[in-house]
C-alpha cells in the first residue's frame, strides 16, 4: 500500500497490501465447498450459497503483515522486503466463524481449529498447503469472520476468493486465504506455517515465540512531493498538518506523538473503530531546513513503539517508528 | 501482476500493474474539470459528467511498462526492477480524444498534443508534472480514449481517477494518468518524461530513441506449484497444457512457439482481439527430470522476440524470450 493511502481510512479498492506465498489458486466458485471436519459432532460440507445465507456481518479491520518493516533491518532476512507499506485497512463481509463451529459442534476435546488454504507449494524443502491453527478460545471469538466480500465487492481471487479467514488484532498470516477446510483437532497443529515460520527468533536453532497479535505501530502519509528515484520528500514552508494512522492488537490506541528532530508533540485522535487503525493529524509551522519527522503511538495497554527496529532474525514484528526525512523550501 | 493471472485475458481488478512516479493525487472529482487549451479554436473546461455524456466506447488493452524485463538485464538500471509482471489487460470505458479535440478545434498550426498529469514531484533533478505528448496523427487516432471507467467500475485512484489517457499499442507511459489538461503546440514537446526519460540508448550521453509502440512479446503462466522463497517451479510428470499470452504494438500476433530445452513446437492461438494480447496454448508430454521451458512469439510484420534481452542501458523494451526452469517429478 503506497503510504498516501494512509490519507483514507479504507484503503482504496486494489491498493491493499498482499502477501501470496505460494500462486494465486484458480477456483471455481460453482463447486467449491468448505469442509468442517475433525473432532466435531457432524462434519459438514457447506457450499458458498450456504455460507451466505447464515447472518452477515461486516467489520472494518486493519491487516499488517508480520514482516511489515522487514528491509528497514540490518542484515535483511532475505524474503519479502517490506519497508513499511504491509499494512492496509478493508471492510470484510461474511458469517461469523462461531456460528460455523456451532453448526458442526465443537467435541470437548477438541482443543485447537485449524483453517487450511488451498493454495499449495514449497517453503523451507516442505511441500504443503497453507495452514494456520487458532486456540478454540481464540477461534470462538465473536470478532472472527469466514469473508466472502471486501468492501462491499466479491472478495477478488488474490484477496482470498471465494471465502477467506479474517483474524481482527492478529498479523496477517492468522487470517488464512482461500480457506477449504476447517478442522478440531486435540493436539497443537504442527504445520509448518505454524509451529515453524513466524516465530520471533534472535538466532537461527532458536524455537521462538509465536506472531500473534499485531505490536503497536503507526504511520503517516509523507508530506510534501517524491523525487523519483530516491522518495525524498520536498515540503513548502509554511502552516502543514501531518495525517497518519496508528494501531495495535493488544488495546486501543491511546496517544500519537509526533517528532520533528526529536522535538515531540501530542497528535489529536480522530474517534476509534473497533478494529481498524485510528486516524490522528498533527500541525507543524514548517520553516526552511532539513527535517526528521517521526510518529509514535502508544495503546491503552502501556505499549509504545520503540525508537530502533527491535530485531529478530526474520524481520518479524518491526514496530520501530516510521522516520520520514524532508527538505523545508521557501 | 502476478504471471498465474495470465490465465485470464482479462485481468482481475486489483492485479494490473501499477507505475506511480510520484504519490497518487488526492482529487476531488466534484470540482475536477479537464482543460483543452493552447492552438485551438475553442478553449475548453470540461466537468467528468460532461465527459461522461458524450458518446462511450469500451476497448480491452494491453498495456506494458517500457520498463517491464528491466531486472534480467546485467549490470541493472537502478529503478523499478521489474522481472516480467508489469504488463497487464484492461477493459477501459470513455471518450474518444479524437471526439474531445474536434470540439475544441485543432488550429493547423497544432503539431503535437501534450497530454499534463496531476502527478508531480522531481526527477532527475527537475521538479515537473508528469506529461507526455503525441504528434496530431497519433493522437487522432481512432482507438485513442479519455477513459473515467476500469472493467465496468470507476476509475481507481492509482490507475488515474477520475480520467485518464489509454493509448493502445504503446508502452504505459503514454497512458497519462490524472489528466488534467490537453494542450495543443506547434513544436515538439520538451517535457523530461517526452524528451529525456523513455529513451532507448546503448550507452551514458546518447540521444536515444524515443520508446514507443510495444515491441512483441509473450509469456506463460509458470506450470505447476512454486516454492516460496526461490520461486522454482515443480510439475508432476504427464500431460500439462502450457498456456500463455503474446502482444505486440506493431501488428497482430501471428505465431507462438513453445521451447522445451531447445525444441520448438507451434503453439495453438486464441482468437486475436484487436488491442489485447492473444492468448496461445502448447502441449507438453512431461517426463521426470529438469527442464528449461521457453515462449516466443512473432508479429504479423515479422518481428520475432530475440531470445536474449537486447541491452538497453535504462532496461526498456526488453522483450527477451521468458526462461522458466521447471522440475518434473514422477
Amino acid at each position: 500500500m503506497p503510504l498516501e493511502a494512509l490519507r483514507h481510512e479504507l484503503t482504496p479498492a486494489g491498493l491493499h497490501y498482499l502477501l501470496v506465498h505460494f500462486d494465486i489458486p484458480l477456483i471455481d466458485q460453482n463447486t467449491w465447498t468448505l469442509s468442517i471436519n475433525g473432532l466435531v459432532n457432524q462434519r459438514l460440507t457447506i457450499g458458498l450459497q450456504e455460507i451466505k445465507r447464515l447472518p452477515a456481518r461486516t467489520l472494518r479491520v486493519t491487516m499488517e503483515c508480520a514482516g511489515n518493516g522487514r528491509a528497514q533491518l540490518s542484515p535483511r532476512y532475505p524474503s519479502v522486503p517490506w519497508l513499511e507499506e504491509g499494512v492496509s485497512t478493508a471492510d470484510w463481509t461474511g458469517a461469523a466463524l462461531f456460528d460455523l463451529l456451532a453448526r458442526a459442534g465443537l467435541q470437548e476435546t477438541a482443543k485447537e481449529i485449524v483453517f487450511h488454504g488451498a493454495d499449495c507449494g514449497f517453503d523451507a524443502g516442505v511441500e504443503h498447503h497453507f495452514a494456520r491453527s487458532l486456540n478454540v478460545e481464540q477461534a470462538m471469538r465473536d470478532e472472527i469472520i469466514v469473508a466472502y466480500e471486501m468492501n462491499g465487492a466479491p472478495l477478488p481471487p488474490q484477496h482470498g476468493a471465494p471465502l477467506r479467514l479474517v483474524v481482527p488484532r492478529w498479523y496477517g498470516m492468522a487470517s488464512v486465504k482461500w480457506l477449504r477446510a476447517i478442522e478440531a483437532i486435540d493436539h497443537p497443529y504442527d504445520g509448518l506455517q505454524q509451529a515453524r515460520s513466524y516465530h520471533f527468533r534472535r538466532s537461527l536453532g532458536e524455537r521462538g515465540e509465536p506472531c500473534t497479535l499485531m505490536r503497536v505501530n503507526s504511520l503517516m502519509a509523507p508530506p510534501g512531493i517524491p523525487d523519483f528515484y530516491t522518495r525524498k520528500r520536498v515540503v513548502e514552508a509554511g502552516a502543514i498538518e501531518i495525517v497518519g494512522r496508528a494501531w495495535s492488537g493488544y488495546a486501543p490506541i491511546a496517544r500519537v506523538e509526533l517528532g520533528v528532530d526529536g522535538a515531540w508533540q501530542e497528535a489529536r485522535l480522530d474517534p476509534a473503530g473497533a478494529w481498524c487503525w485510528r486516524g490522528w493529524r498533527a500541525s507543524w509551522r514548517a520553516t526552511p531546513g532539513e527535517y526528521e519527522l517521526v510518529c509514535r503511538a502508544s495503546d491503552a495497554a502501556g505499549n509504545t513503539q520503540p525508537l530502533e527496529p527491535p530485531w529478530d532474525l526474520s524481520g518479524f514484528g518491526n514496530n520501530g517508528v516510521q522516520r520520514v526525512h524532508v527538505t523545508v523550501r521557501a
